[in-house]
């Protein structure tokens, strides 16, 4: 945890946050911290500062936040469109977007993705918010990423994803076919960002050829055949390279 | 699995090789195939190739490769040094250094390593083959990682990288605190790499020191503090994106 996260769940009183699960126990294990010590906080979807430690009582720990200042914005912003995968993947997908910031999740139906997938409790959105907090905490962002399960692949990309995207909007697929690596189309810049990221078997040529004729550029990402969770990390990893150079 | 991966323990005869593990079960649960049908295979630390189902009995395959050429040598030639994690994380470093073509994995001891790590039966050679293997397998490569284990810090940097580097050996360390980004002090090319990740909570300035005045490069991988197993994905995908510039 490098960064506690601050939820107004937390709040007992004006700007008095107690905490109880796994923070409290990082807080007293980890850091080994006491009374009057100072702890790294963000206010989820809020700024970031330190906090004072005002007490420890039987694992309740009581903050205080100061110095609060808004952190700086992830640019470029980043959806994420990714086959729905299996539940243990589906976390390591939930918490690397938090980690790295990406802005909004967007998990669809693909030919390759099991009907089963659509039925894990882990979909429920309280079941989903540890891992993005745990992810943002490891990341040091405090913004949480929004996540919408859509359940058929022709309705999102025809008649919803023009809705959050415009001809501004580059939109990348990583293809183990093509020879274009990712600088070759994004040359960095602020414009938004849509990555889509494939079922395990990959995408069947009817829902690449749907894409493609929406603008998305193929591109390849590795000489190598990275699962989803890997992509997604090389394929953040390469665009804050181009975005930064 | 979309390479299956055939080693000298399964050869049964000339050129015939018996698979009964989860080989045999990703072959008909997954693949679900036949005797006649082909799968693509690779031999472990040679080519790679197609196979010829024989015969399926009782959950044992039997399969003849044909049509071997050797796999293109995957450049720039890369070491990884890793301050060793927790098991659970190894097995992630394993995996992925396989799966992106790390050939030599050297974990090493530092301060904020916990001792009790080195105690793990994981790192027992025949416990960490499987994830090396799902590597290979995953990301369509044949050539085994060597892993070695070191107890030191300072005897590993002083006696024995010397002997497994030279001055053309570029030296990576990711650096949160630099503002320089990959492409500012590598810009490709098939000299070896050697890369330095850090344990959970960074190194102490002694450790940072010792590697500076070996050359190390410090670099800023991302704006995001990433663990473990995400920087050694985003660095390789990096070092890729350039090296194909």
């Amino acid at each position: 945890m490098n960064l506690i996260i601050l939820t107004d769940n937390d709040l007992i009183g004006e700007n008095e946050y107690r905490l109880e699960d796994n923070r409290a126990e990082h807080i007293l294990n980890i850091l080994k911290l006491s009374s009057g010590d100072e702890i790294e906080i963000g206010i989820l979807n809020g700024p970031a500062g330190i906090a004072r430690i005002e007490s420890i009582d039987n694992n309740h720990i009581v903050v205080k936040p100061t110095n609060l200042k808004p952190l700086p914005k992830i640019a470029p912003e980043k959806t994420l469109i990714c086959a729905l995968p299996r539940p243990q993947t589906v976390k390591k997908v939930l918490l690397t977007s938090a980690m790295m910031g990406i802005k909004d999740i967007h998990f669809i139906r693909a030919n390759r993705v099991e009907k089963s997938y659509y039925h894990s409790p882990l979909l429920e959105p309280e079941n989903m918010i540890p891992y993005l907090l745990e992810g943002l905490s490891q990341g040091k962002h405090t913004q949480l990423p929004t996540v919408t399960i859509h359940k058929r692949f022709k309705p999102f990309f025809e008649d919803y994803f023009p809705t959050i995207s415009d001809e501004k909007t580059m939109k990348l697929l990583p293809d183990i076919e093509t020879d274009r690596f990712l600088n070759n189309l994004y040359s960095g810049g602020n414009n938004p960002i849509a990555i889509a990221i494939g079922p395990e078997g990959g995408w069947v040529p009817f829902e690449t050829d749907l894409m493609l004729e929406l603008d998305f550029k193929p591109f390849k990402l590795s000489r190598s055949i990275l699962r989803v969770e890997h992509a997604l990390t090389a394929t953040l990893a390469q665009i804050e390279l181009i975005y930064n150079n």
